[in-house]
């Protein structure tokens, strides 16, 4: 057992620090002044282009992707490098290449997408050229069971065609999202695992109508894309848009789940750690009733806790990527769901201290920490609510005693 | 002891709930409709004004405020009423002309103005034809701690000369209110609690810069004239425009706050009332994992807690209304911090959990829950946030051992 | 509604707090004494007898009962004396003979015992002159769901055959307990709310076996007699021992634990007064890192939360008495779980921080917190663990909407 | 980064759980027999010394200790063999002769002891012959704050003459404890670190009064030789009897105070694993409302979040043991802190789960739960309460930004 760094992840880490101060940290506020002044509400603005031309100068790009079309980084050499991007999670991700929902589409496509689907579609999201979208989750059916998906995935001579209701489609709202990966029932009939299927669908094919951008906690995220809703009304695509073959879908779901998941929850430890570090600079800085903040027994209680919980968090994570590696995403299973389960919540809390600690201001737009807490707190529910990863292990904790 | 409402109230709650069904919450989609549509994001909607006008012809108005200018209820007749209004906050307490800050303004005038104040800005606000800003938050220092107040109000001949940034100054933002309160220094030197006046400050006073609308987690609560950054830059106004005399700012504040705070308790148990239902309605409408929701343990268990809390948080209410009425704001000084301790924190935790309930619906602008959660969670900064209610009332506590 | 005390209440809580003053407190030093010094850990001691007497003599006895065999009190009316008598639990309960289980015992026999069985048993139970038991848990089934009970009471001629295995029965392992009500089924055949009945057992019965002294957390309470596991093999006694008629049980159980719960939960905040005393106390006089605990801002947070909690149960507790005086038992069954739920935890929480504020000294024999906590822990799992009363109300209320 | 455990490790661990599975575990019953017959309330019993023996025998001895004294494990080697033995925590640590206080005083004379001292008291506590105690706590003072400390060692002639009283000290009831480490003053006008030192006294001193054992939530303990309270009255001891050199005591028990914590940290992971073991078990065999307690949404809740705990600090455990192996227990400070804060409360917590699972079994005699749950309650308070160590984690982190 050993808790160092290899020196492939020292030396990125020191590469990416450096970016982050020299880059990142310096974009924030040129960020929020061209996201106030941009005509279209759901576009991206030119800092984040010149961001992304300078990190892929640098070689900080695609590190999320294993294999030959990305970085070639294990999970347990990615983790610390997405948990410093997550102290900027509105730039760095993105800058780097490494921003949801692009990744885990990357990874469908790496992994299942043919030859062709590759090149149409891989290639200039490798390149960080266009963006895309995952359309999953139902307004209308509990999503969490995903064997709920209600939208029809219908084969008519050479072609899909699609009919169904889909919302917080994350970043569809953005004009540059070109493609989609819709899930749906091909066949209501199989066995249930087996029912649905993946299948690519051009943004503006016609029956495609992006209806809305669902609010988070008032939040738009109109910085990346929003999170629409999708209307599949007679969509039409050419059946070789189909991801692998038919009822592979519930099994692509969950290959792409896995990453995904430790992916937001990496980031989560670095938005905790800037909440840490704002709260102490704001205890610190501020006084009342005499002393300041960082006096006051409470607050020092926060930071504490904070702190003592933030470590845990991490070396779960950690532990999470490396069981990953090397026991592949099933091996993983408990660990993942473990992670998923305590790392958002505990976050939260994080943040509300942090907010609590700011005043007014910690609700404000003139800190990131509402809007960070708003992020974690849809993380509570995103990708299957707390409540069903929860069960999920419970149940395989009792199954040893049964 | 007796629990049970007087005639008067049970009269009074009967004509609101038919109100409420008939009115209101029909209007509320209605509402949004008209929100989405207007041209200034800064102001009320029609349908606002209608049922203002419905609301004052049925008898259902200024029951706020007791006394001549008022309804002339006790704040225990008045809490049961102010709950229901809780339930739907965004357009009944307006309806019914007891939204804050209007209502702690109007307060403040009946209580301390002089005539011709009250004849100019009590008036109408009693009307419910302007309304009306309480400016007293400021960015740059803690301001639970209202010695900490550093805008200047420096008499210069026949005026007052008032320089200052202040914040989250709500209402603010809507060009229909007129008139802002404002606290301010007169005398940094005299002893901690006299150095604080309030002022009356028109809102189109030369050096009033309203800069732009605070946000709450993403929401600018813009149909209620949002939370204004004002800056005060030799704003000038006759010496009449003061309340009361130069020292009193501190006393009055105090004497505005308690009403305030418990106003905001009884409008949030309505809000969790309002949440229980949403939560329990949408637990037996919902199936996961072939049980609906509602048969789920978990769920059961949110609700049941839900419920018990609000039980006990409606009677602490009920009791210090009835101590206010009985002893006076001051004989209630415990049961007011203890209410603003206790309330906000619980309710947020039942929106929570009803948000949870509802999937990725729980964060959307399809249902009230996120929003009102903003509203929950501002409460436990607004008005001082809950650390220096505890602090304070512990203190109190421990007296009585020293 | 009203929130003060009615005459004969105050008249009789300052009878009550000057028989504590005056003779309840300066007899706990003496209690232990004797209680190390006693012989048989299972029996009372003489302090116990004399505060009895003067209990008795001061009109302080048998407040917990109304109606003609009691003192006539209603719930409302007993429950602050209750409450009261919660700040010294091991010696005020017993004193005015209020304490359980004895409390229930005597209200079965009041309202559902013959008048052969009333004179034999609740005579001397209304004079304090023996103890008795409730034996119901079971420890080979989950007894929170009465239907379980396997204990068989098997008619056999003109007697009753008692077989079964109970525990946790409190007080009887003291010999001054001499009649045990036993729980068990009659026809198990019945639908099941009608297999049940109780039964007068009389603990010298020959097939009476008391096995053994259960433990709490380490204590045996054999101050008030412990908690036996009791053996019935082929306990016989005479049919008219049968209390009611046979099937029942379950009802007579039900009208049992009302008031019980509600006695239990009075108590409980007399014992959080307790706890929240002595944590100021100790905080006022102990010091630490150059300040006293008391201005340690964590304590001062421990102290106001508790505050806050301690009044919002006392005014459940209140309500629900009201309600069962008003509108019955039944009328108050969701207050009831209300209560049940709300208080032992809130109150372990309250005793948990009066401990940490002792140090060593919290969890030890020198202060009576500790003990207390584990009272409070016991009930939530006394008279059916927490989960079950929330899995009742949460139905209950999830049926308004279906 | 591997969290792998290394061959020797692995190879141990094996041997250990053979140890557990043949020994330990079928020796519980009969411990818990001989407890209840021996004469004296605070020896121990037959069945521990065949553990000791068969132990030794096998190579399972003196794990704790690094250097040649000992077993020459690492910190990071021993954590999971300590964590097996907190499974049965009242034999497996006192079977390997790893049991507290003994290992920290041989540690103390291992590291600062003289050859005299070594040969008289170590080696005997190496061979578990005999057993030996620690003198720090103080009932009249915060003794977290060790320059509180009262107790007066003064220097006379060739002799140290103590006076003072302490309690809490483990282990001192027990005739078989021989030797006391005691902390004191030998110089009240040093400056405050430098005023402390320790002494060897053994138990049959004259003016050494062992006055009473002091309770843990009613357990006394006896097993492990009690909680002493000890008064020194004029104990006289020669003056070589001193450990290191005068004002030297302060960095002693700080040296002391580190690998104790972890190792009570590392024993805690393993009651948590028994504990989820214990309400699986529960859970799956007991019935209620019709399904088995497993099939129950909010045990399963329980279950997953004590799994989803357990796994955070066990990691936090082991990087923590891994720092001072490669940093010195100094650069492990933060992170001995952490697990100090984190281990014990949720600990608690998952004990407390188990608990409520077992009705009342949970708290009695016949389940180890309510025992280790005391024992980790008391973990929140010895070697400092969790708010001293929060203060000072705190205060740390915020000097970054000073």
């Amino acid at each position: 057992m050993d808790f160092t760094f290899d020196a492939t992840t020292e030396e990125l880490r020191e590469k990416l620090l450096a970016f982050m101060d020299e880059h990142v940290y310096p974009a924030e506020p040129v960020f929020h002044e061209q996201l106030a002044e941009r005509e279209n509400p759901w576009t991206s603005v030119p800092v984040v282009e010149e961001l992304k031309a300078e990190a892929r100068k640098r070689g900080l790009w695609n590190f999320f992707l294993p294999g030959e079309h990305g970085a070639g980084l294990t999970n347990l050499q990615y983790a610390p490098l997405a948990e410093i991007t997550g102290r900027s999670p509105s730039l760095a991700p993105t800058a780097l290449n490494c921003a949801a929902p692009d990744t885990g589409n990357m990874e469908v496509l790496a992994m299942f997408g043919n030859e062709k689907q590759r090149e149409q579609w891989l290639q200039p999201l490798l390149d960080g050229e266009i963006r895309s979208a995952f359309a999953m989750t139902e307004p209308d059916v509990a999503s969490s069971d995903a064997r709920n998906i209600a939208t029809r995935i219908r084969r008519d001579g050479t072609d899909y065609v699609i009919n169904g209701r889909k919302w917080y489609i994350s970043g569809a709202m953005n004009p540059n999202c070109r493609i989609f990966i819709v899930m749906g029932k091909t066949d209501p009939d199989a066995e249930p695992h087996r029912q649905q299927s993946m299948i690519l669908v051009p943004r503006d094919t016609p029956g495609v109508h992006i209806k809305r951008g669902m609010h988070v906690f008032g939040y738009t995220d109109g910085d990346h894309g929003g999170h629409a809703e999708v209307v599949f009304d007679n969509a039409r695509v050419p059946a070789d848009n189909l991801i692998a073959e038919e009822g592979s879908g519930f099994a692509i779901a969950q290959a792409r789940l896995g990453p995904g998941r430790i992916h937001h929850c990496m980031r989560l430890i670095g938005m905790a750690e800037r909440a840490i570090e704002l709260m102490c600079r704001r205890a610190t800085a501020r006084e009342a009733f005499g002393k300041t903040l960082a006096q006051q027994g409470v607050i020092q209680e926060w930071i504490a806790e904070a702190r003592v919980r933030v470590e845990q968090l991490r070396l779960l994570v950690l532990k999470t990527a490396w069981l990953m590696d090397t026991k592949g995403n099933k091996g993983a299973h408990t660990e993942i769901q473990a992670i998923k389960i305590a790392t958002p919540t505990s976050v939260e809390w994080i943040l509300d201290k942090a907010i609590q600690t700011h005043g007014a201001g910690g609700v404000s737009q003139d800190f990131p920490l509402a809007e960070l807490w708003a992020a974690a707190r849809m993380l509570r529910l995103a990708d299957g609510p707390d409540e069903v990863h929860k069960r999920s292990l419970a149940r395989r904790e009792l199954k040893r005693y049964l």
